[in-house]
């Protein structure tokens, strides 16, 4: 019941990051490959770091090992969305079935010597994203481009 | 029990707000009263924004009038970290004693003409503040600073 309601914010991640990935049908791809000063320095990599952390992160909850993405096969918008699409069911699916029997499970994962609670990934996963969302809306202003909203209020959330 | 859940955002908020308060030691006023691209304008006056937005909504929820405050009188880092700390007391005190008691409420503000409920109310602030960070640690990049961390994990967020 309790971590269920952290649902809602994984929602509202992936439908400002559809609303952005439209966005970017009208940025040309050197624009959206280009190093930019802060976060994670492209607006495309800026998609790609966080899909695969997300991604990481719920399979370390579930005990699976980590799958490694390498940039190089998703530099453009093409490629990029369909990733996020995949691995956005398959962890809609995972979230929708077994939050609640996960709610304060210890968890080990490969990259981090730390053990840490079910409920702190789900925080975690779910800040990451929005705050490097908060960097793109500032880059689609260098580009002299409307940034997606990213109010939550009135994003029409609803149960996935 | 479910959004109580949420306080551990608000916690993750306050921390790193606080982290910028002292980020912000080392810079210049000039600097952090600066107009810049994208965002609310200048650094300061994020942090008036989200402490401003986040206050509003806190009262809405209680049905207690809005608030309104003149950046002109917070426009220092002396004046805004003051209102921030006095704030957030308020808010702490409130949402640990009425927050499970208002799950599924319907809330009216004067300044929108929609109603939300309290849980879409407390998700919009937390994505508000974790959204106007992100565009901070861009800003801190251009003045050639390391941005604070917006890692949940390892922020050691308790209970408030």
């Amino acid at each position: 019941m309790g971590v269920f309601l952290l649902i809602k914010f994984f929602e509202y991640n992936w439908k400002v990051r559809d609303e952005w990935f439209d966005w970017c049908a009208q940025v040309a791809t050197e624009e959206l490959i280009k190093e930019r000063r802060g976060g994670v320095g492209s607006i495309l990599y800026t998609f790609f770091h966080i899909i695969d952390v997300e991604y990481s992160w719920i399979r370390g909850i579930q005990k699976k090992e980590d799958v490694t993405f390498q940039f190089e096969d998703y530099n453009s918008l093409r490629k990029v969305k369909p990733l996020s699409d995949e691995l956005r069911n398959e962890i809609a699916k995972f979230l929708q079935s077994n939050l609640d029997g996960l709610k304060g499970k210890v968890i080990s994962v490969s990259w981090d010597e730390e053990k840490y609670t079910v409920d702190e990934i789900l925080h975690h996963i779910i800040a990451h994203e929005i705050h490097h969302i908060g960097q793109l809306s500032v880059w689609s202003r260098e580009l002299g481009l409307q940034p997606v909203s990213a109010s939550f209020i009135g994003k029409g959330i609803h149960t996935y």
